[in-house]
């Protein structure tokens, strides 16, 4: 069993991806490629890092998830593969994997820097092809991390500054809008764990402000609210999430990514 | 060799299906997962109707097809398991699968209430990765139907009105556009089937009209008219569609979904 | 190892692609399907050959390449099956395998006609069902290529008129725009060899015109230039390609496919 999947803002109107795929079974014939998403934002670093956060758990053991949102492409930026709980990451060291540092310690972070797992020739501007690919295929077939390269410490690893929910002066606990799915509905940077240590309050006992609406306690389904009526709840990735019953929320509201979110215990 | 097909209204920006799917191989990681498409409109039942009973069929035996338009999630409706033919179908008890309550038996339908074949923590907004994913995942792995949860009967399943052809008081089939494709063709509701039955006529013998303009005959390939001409001939799912050669018949016609299509002998 | 790519003008929002996969799970349950890609501009013949050409290597030796870009489906076009290098193709005979018969002999070319692989109802629309995906998925299960029918000459293949780069009046070498992509870099058709060729010079002295725009050298590396800057690079294909350092060439140029490019020796 052998997992690989990957998180790109290639897009899917290209070549790109399907390019690395034939690059992954060259090398392991074996390997299941998942696409998470080509999707991300062209160069939203922001966005991979909690798209990847929320979702890595889901896989199998030792899925190698490559993160290749990567600006700095063919420049001076390094590659990192790091181990954390049981699966591989592997990943431009540009911030993608902040979320990660945040909360433990990774077992293992090495810089990729050995051609021997790289495609024979290295391009400047399609590392996902020369680089990425072929080393997850190599781990995925049970690769030992360290032959990639060396060991790097934690406190190498760059983080991005990542917007943390705060309490106003007004007793708010203000968060911001950090993306909006398909449907329309408005995911945030606020988790339940932030009502409490911030508000004392939980999800029954708070009203969530965004624009000049105001809904009131958390919905426990779409459809607990009348059809095209908004409402407040905890999305699937683990965070409050605006949505409209049977509707788009970002139309209704008329918000867009970085837009403010206010809580207040009701 | 175990297959799961995924028919849903997620699109591909987000990182819902590639959820699923790492959900799926981690209970079955021999399941090859096929994307039939996440691009029905969203929350469009009939829409989805009409393509997975018009697919269903060219798949390996014993194939979990899983249907996930779902505008009521989290809420009171059923998810329902069938077995037909040589397929399975897991799908919410909401209409989607309607065209198979229509014309046959249905050999087997359960249920899906039994939490043990469920994720460990079941959110109200993701049953596609909480429960459908896991489910389809052990079907495919030999689960017999049965242990998901209690058999309903055929009579308990909810349907959608479809919109059925008829024939007018002017002897004319009357149908309408259901769809329209990536090439602009535009799929009706009407089947060979209609016209012999309605109007004793093959397609040799009939006129087809749409908004002002009138085709005569069937044609037997795109490339029979002329570049840019229109044409209306039997597509690939087996009904009546309207293409325009080498261009896109939903502009030429400037028409959408559900408006009327009419059939005359000629 | 069995691995088949797909290289059409489909899209992904029908359920085109994901019924050829069910076709070819159906006869050779162990194939790898990879999507180069399903958005090639629709009957963009040029478009596919430049692709296939510049992504076929990086696939496992004896991949079927599956080319279905195919305006005269149901017409009279043959459908080809070509073994070149360790590489089969299936595809059209419209021009889409241009750029194989420009540059060396193909080692087995026949014509597919042989109903015993083939779907059992052939329609007259959807030939990637019914002829394309069966074929492949017998090719990959190690089929003879003979098999499918009669050997054809080199000769016999239909080619797509290329424009080529040419020296001007003015000692320019002039090339166009082939294509964009997801991030807005332009793809030109012209190649490192054909600065050596026409100009007699290296990346090096050499400068880049598009529109009234001039870039002095190719760069190494997309952010060799500040944030915002234009550069022209050999991209991942192979050919020139101009971008945008973190940002959009096709929008900060308002250039499209077709446009000139123009190089001279500095």
């Amino acid at each position: 069993m052998a997992c690989i999947t990957f998180l790109t803002d290639f897009g899917t109107s290209d070549e790109y991806a399907g390019i690395m795929k034939g690059v992954i079974l060259s090398i392991n014939p074996l390997a299941s490629i998942i696409d998470l998403t080509h999707h991300i934002d062209p160069q939203d670093i922001v966005q991979a890092a909690y798209i990847i956060h929320a979702g890595y758990k889901f896989f199998p053991k030792n899925t190698v998830h490559t993160v290749v949102v990567d600006p700095g492409v063919g420049g001076t930026r390094d590659i990192i593969a790091v181990r954390f709980e049981d699966f591989f990451f592997l990943a431009p060291n540009n911030g993608v994997l902040t979320l990660f540092i945040d909360q433990d310690n990774l077992d293992e972070i090495v810089r990729v820097e050995n051609p021997e797992y790289f495609l024979d020739k290295v391009s400047q501007t399609f590392h996902g092809r020369d680089i990425f690919a072929p080393v997850a295929a190599h781990l995925s077939s049970g690769l030992n991390i360290n032959k990639l390269g060396k060991s790097i410490k934690q406190s190498d690893l760059v983080q991005v500054k990542l917007h943390r929910p705060f309490l106003s002066a007004q007793e708010e606990l203000t968060g911001i809008i950090i993306g909006c799915d398909h449907f329309g509905n408005l995911m945030t940077n606020i988790r339940p764990d932030d009502f409490e240590n911030f508000l004392q309050a939980d999800s029954d006992n708070i009203k969530v402000s965004i624009g000049r609406h105001r809904m009131t306690g958390l919905s426990r389904s779409y459809d607990s609210r009348a059809s095209q009526h908004p409402l407040a709840i905890i999305g699937s990735r683990g965070y409050l999430e605006i949505a409209v019953n049977q509707g788009n929320a970002m139309q209704y509201f008329g918000v867009e990514k970085g837009d403010g979110v206010r809580i207040i215990k009701s």
